[in-house]
Formats: structure tokens, sequence, C-alpha cells
């Protein structure tokens, strides 16, 4: 029975066997330690003179199984050490590694660590990092399936785009046109007709032609959408209680991850504070100095400014813009009924960069059909999805956060690539 | 304070605001009923002479919200009926439904039903069906999430196939060829030499050009891996363990819609039975008087008579195929090493019908570069893949659930296309 690294305190005395790679090896002579890492952490073995015979010759990364007697020694990590080891090697290492893995940090370049992913991500702040994703996307459903949201799953082989006809990638669909969904929108408006409350957790695809630190082509979006709404401060109460409670469910969980990463746990006022997209720009104009008046959306610069203002004002990490101009949002967008250049949608920033998009829709048959119009689009090329409102919807709203960009901002990282398990961008097809 | 139908009878004697669809109106003069449709279930108003005027012309599937007096009525659903309803239309439906969806049973035509998704979703029935699929997403994250399974989210935009050329859709990346995932096979199984156990839920694309009750061209696949396995065996007894979880949590969380649907609970034995592929074709011969030797595979007649089998002779309805000829399984699939024309695979048979794939996998570098030369495959097309192996991967296997195939399987639908939220395939991309 193979027992975890971790588990060896308690086995003290036994003969044990565990299983993993070959982390480190220091050959010394008389005293010679091997590192062996399985998913729970790290072994240290003990060899003497003869016992090190067996892994002579035994290049890093090369997977083993080990009998050993678990033996106190208060040098060793957790306090225990295998002595007298019997190694079986189960595969073999011949090349050496394109980069070391086993330093507490891993040095190579961005794209040399990308080209060998499947190598470098087994470094222990790599895959402590994707732990922080899973525990994301568990604290993500946890929170809203208490709140009532059914999990659905929708087509990502779409008739039509979501966003803009611009940035989708096509495909030949047995000789017809189709597309890669941008987003679950349009299906998750037509689910709240159905389940008034639904999310998904699925990848989408964005052909934007141009590379950025805060891009990349296919993301994991987080999804929600609900029914029976007044405006979008419900969504944002929503969305405040999910991202509480991803952030709680992350802290439990991934402890030790987070430990690794010395992530710095986000400050949260007692509410997430909000400002009016066209207060905002005042303030950018009378705190910072540029009048950015008249421009339809907030640049990076602009954001970076606002969470500084946050995190000062009001202790916050988290900042919702709300009523982005009608201009910029897409024809479902909700007008501010009471300054209709303005949406009932918002943006939720985290440490200055936007996280979350959100707001409240169309849910009038009518009001759609009118949209469409305005904006020279045609009604029968949404068909399906204008069905749903032709037969009843709720005022309702929702908004998507997205993954990756979750892992980044937690983790202060540098470029979303490094928050993305195999990144897709513009140069970028594998691995 | 809007409050679910489902909550009514804890209000009784308060005014009480509750909102949903116009599922059915009986105007009958004196006694008028309407009944309101909300995501818990379904609430029964009574109104008068006067105050029906409020609803004339309605049509059914319009929003509403109301306000009444909950009253203990035996005669209506939960034994509590809305008296002195003041009613405020949310949204109307000013034409009539393609079907009615207030029916016990949705009786349009398939087709029908398909092309009006987004209202026929709205049955019970229908929105029942989803909640299952619902919960066997929700369980099998349960179930694996406790056997240290850690959840990773991999690119569907891929360089290469993974099963066979033929049937992936391609798509113009940039300007260079690619494919949509005809699985995340690659990517679970270098995730295995970063967490040992790794799980994803995510569509998958497959481009067979034919039309069968039992396929559809975009589904969603509840992938699973496994480091450190002795064979195929182990990954069938954690495959087990999730089958059983998955069906308790449905019973646990789904009572209502297993109860709607009249889902007969799978017959189980203590073991999930199992027959070696050779043996399963004597039994065939033998039981059934079909002679299939030499078949490199089952046909869907053979999986059902082996399904039969397992039920008579076993109680179950679960039946494990082991042994697959290596000729018709993939590449990186482990041969049995007793008998290595036949391979350390399997299929998972359910109701027999095949409702997962599964098997042992190769891990030795060495063993990859053979099997992709013996067929005439080019190890350059994999470099990326490979990598994984080249670094030390220990002895693994996995397996893959269709989600749609099981919520089908338990339901005894008819078609995938009923189980499956918004399905694509030859014909059908939209809505």
């Amino acid at each position: 029975m193979r027992i975890q690294a971790s588990e060896l305190k308690n086995h003290i005395g036994e003969r044990v066997r565990v299983a993993g790679w070959v982390h480190n090896l220091r050959l010394l002579g008389k005293a010679n330690f091997l590192l062996l890492r399985d998913s729970s952490g790290i072994a240290q073995v003990f060899m003497d003179k003869t016992e090190r015979q067996q892994v002579e010759g035994l290049l890093p990364e090369s997977v083993i199984e080990l009998e050993g007697t678990a033996v106190p020694e208060a040098q060793a990590r957790g306090g225990v050490e295998i002595h007298q080891p019997v190694i079986t090697v189960l595969s073999p290492v011949l090349e050496g590694l394109p980069f070391p893995i086993n330093k507490p940090d891993l040095e190579a370049h961005l794209d040399t660590f990308l080209d060998h992913a499947p190598l470098g991500l087994r470094h222990p702040k790599k895959r402590a990092t994707f732990q922080l994703s899973a525990g994301i996307m568990a604290g993500y459903r946890g929170v809203l399936g208490e709140l009532g949201f059914v999990e659905i799953t929708t087509p990502k082989i779409v008739e039509s785009a979501t966003e803009s006809g611009a940035n989708v990638f096509a495909i030949d669909y047995f000789g017809r046109p189709a597309f890669l969904a941008q987003s679950p929108q349009f299906y998750k408006q037509i689910m709240v007709g159905v389940f008034e409350r639904v999310f998904e957790v699925a990848p989408v695809f964005r052909a934007e032609p141009h590379a950025t630190i805060r891009h990349v082509n296919e993301y994991v979006s987080l999804d929600a959408e609900m029914g029976f709404i007044r405006s979008h401060f419900d969504v944002m109460a929503v969305l405040s209680q999910v991202i509480r409670g991803i952030l709680a469910h992350v802290q439990e969980t991934c402890a030790a991850a987070l430990d690794l990463l010395e992530v710095e746990p986000p400050a949260m006022s007692a509410e997430f504070p909000h400002i009016y997209f066209p207060d905002a720009q005042e303030l950018i104009l009378a705190k910072f100095g540029e009048d950015c008046h008249g421009e339809p959306d907030l640049s990076p610069q602009h954001e970076r400014w606002l969470g500084e203002w946050a995190k000062e004002e009001f202790g916050s990490d988290f900042l919702f813009v709300t009523g982005y101009p009608m201009v910029k949002r897409p024809f479902y967008t909700h007008p501010n009924p009471e300054d209709p250049t303005y949406s009932n949608s918002f943006d939720l920033l985290f440490r200055g960069t936007e996280l979350v998009t959100g707001g409240q829709r169309l849910h009038l048959y009518a009001d759609y059909l009118s949209a469409l119009a305005a904006r020279g689009m045609s009604a029968s090329s949404f068909e399906g999805y204008l069905e749903a409102f032709r037969y009843g919807m709720p005022p309702h709203g929702g908004f998507a956060i997205g993954l990756e960009r979750f892992v980044m901002q937690l983790t202060r990282g540098q470029n979303l690539r490094e928050a993305t398990l195999f990144p897709r961008d513009l140069n970028r097809l594998a691995p």
C-alpha cells in the first residue's frame, strides 16, 4: 500500500512504500540524500554508500517507487526521513531537463517555461498557482449552488457572434459557417427563462489579433445570470457574495498554496465600494489630472488609478464602476432609465484591473427589436435567442468572471499566461 | 421581498409577493385560477370575477409579479392558494406558443421541441432532465475531490488530433491550421505529471458526419486521469466509486426531478461485474447465437445483449467490458502484457449502452516512440505531449464519461438530443 509523503509522520518506525519523482539528489559520499516529490509534498530519503548505488546515473524527474523505514529526523521536512531504501525505477529519465524545477523559483524565461509547460508545471510554485485556480472554481460553484443557481452546459459552436462580429474564430461546420462562442451570453439568458438562476464554467474564445500581457485567445469564463432583479445593483450584491465566498473557500482549502506563493489576502471593506462612470471620470481629472471626459471607456491606467483610490479611500482592493456608456456596450445592455446615455452595467476592478463585467440586460421583446434595429443588426440572425423574449422573460442580469484574471490578480502575476494552464495566443498554439 | 412558490406554506395568513410565468389560466366565471410557475414549482392563485379582469388577454408565459394572501386550501398544490391578488405584468406575451408547455408531457415532435428549445426547456419535465445533468456534474466533482483529484482546464483549440485525424473540426487560427479538441486526453495525461490525479468537465468536439440517436457533435466529457496505478483495474475501482457517488448525490439532491421523470434507480451489485472482451464474444455466441469472433469491437446490439446478461446474471445495470483489441484503440493505449493483441482498456456499459471509455495508457517514452512508429505517425506532431514522457511519467490511466449519455440512460431517453441542452448535429447548429 503506497502512502503519500505527507503521511510519513504517521508511520514512524514502519516500513513504508512511497512513490514519485526524483526531485533532487545530493550524493555527498557517506551521507546521500534523495528528495522524492509526490502530489502531497516532498519526502527526504537517506542513503549510505552502498544504498546510493541504486540511484547512480538516475536523472531528475525519473519516477521511482521505494520501500524504506520512516525514521524521526529533526533536520528533514516534516521531521521524518526514510532510511534503508529499496528503490524500483518506474520510468527513467535519460536526458537533462531544459531548466531545473527543484529551485525555490522557476527561473526560466516565460516563453521557455511555456514551451516546456509539461515539465515546468511540475514546479511547486506552478502547481500551487493552478491549485488556486481549482479552488476558485470550486468556491464559485459552492456559493452559487447555495444561492439556488443551477449549472448549465451550453454549446461552444454557435451560429452567431454575441459580442461583435470581428473577433470570432470561424469554423467550417459540415459546410456551413459557424463560430466559436465568445461567451455563453445568449444561452445563459435563455436559461434564466428555465431556471431563473444559472451558471456555467466553460471556455470562451476571442480571436483578438493582438498580444497583450492581460489577454489570451481562449480562457475560462465563470458566468452567471439571474432573473427577477430590480437593477444591476441586485447582480452586484450577488457578485460581492460570490467573490467573498470564493476567497473564503480558497483560504480554507488552499492554505499551503497561498503560503508558498506569498499571496496577500485581498483587502475588503464591509461593502464593495462603487462609483458611477461619469463620476469616475471626474475623479480621475480632480485627483490624477487627466481629462478623459467624453471617452466611452476606461483605459488600463484609469483603472489602476481608480484601484489606488478605492484602496486609499475605502481600504478595498475591489471597486465597482457602474454605468458605462451605452455606446460601448453590446445591444442586449439595459440603459439607465434615468440617464439613457449610460447603462445599467458594471465592471468590478480587482487591484486596479477589470476582473468581472456584468449588468442588467434588456428583457422585453420589443426592446430587443428596437436595439437591434438601432444598430443596423438583423433580428433574423438571432431568432432562437429572441424566442426567449417573445415568450416572456423577467428583468434579469448577470456577470462573467475571468478565471485566469482572478488567479493573476490574486497572485500579483505579471502576465496572464502565467495563470493559464496551456495559453493560446497570437503566436502560441502548443503545447 | 419576493418569496418562492414552495415557501408559501410558511406564510399562511400573510400578504406575500411572488413572481414567475403564467403557466395556466382557467377562467371559469365565478371561480378563476391562475397557475404561476417559478423556479421552485407552481403556485395556485384564485381570482373572483372582478380580480380576473387583471389577467384577461394575458397569454401563457407572460411574466408577472403579484401580491396576495396565502390561504390554506386542501385542493391546491402544497395545500396553499393565493387569494386577493394584485397583479403587475413584467413581460407580456403577445402571441400563442408553438406548443403548450403546461401539459403533463411535452408532446411536440423532437425536432419541433429542439427548434423551440428556449421555450420548450421550460416544461417541468425538461427542467427536471437538466437538473439531473447539473446533479451528475456536482456529484462527479464531489467524489473526485474527496479522492484527491484536482480540477484542470485545458485548451479546446489544439494543434493535433487526439483520436483520429478524420473526425476533427478545423479552424483557422490566425492563419495557422488548428483543430477543436476531440478530448482532453493529452492534457490530462500531461497533468498527471503535475498533480497525479486530475479531472476536467468540459466540452469536446467530434466532427462525425453521420446522425445517430446516440451521437451529437459537441458534448460534455467528464474526464479523469490518475497516476501510480498497477493496471486498468485500479482505474475501474475509482470509476465504480465515482458512479456510485454520482448516483447517491443525484438521489439526495434531485429527488423531485427523479420522481417527476419516474427514474428507476439503477440496479447495482456489490461490485460492478466485468467480462474480458474475448469472453464477451464467446458469451454472445453461446447465449445469443451470433458469432462475432474476430470482430475488433462490439456493436450496439452486442452491448445490449451483454447488458441483459449482466442484469440477469449479476442484478447489475452496469458491466465492465475489458481488454478491447489493440487494433481499435488509440496509440497511447497500454497493451495487456500477457496477451498484447488485447489492451488494458475498458468500456463501462450502463443498461446495455457504452457510458464510459477508459484504460491504462503507455507511460514510457520509448513505448510512445514505438507505438507512433508502428502506426506510421510522426513523433514530431506530438512534441509537447511527448515531453511529459521524456521527463518521467508514472503508470497511469483514466476514463471519460459522456454527461449527456449518462442523463439519457438514467432517464431511459430515446435520443441523446433529449439529454443535451442545445444539441449540435449534422443538421442542427441553432438555437
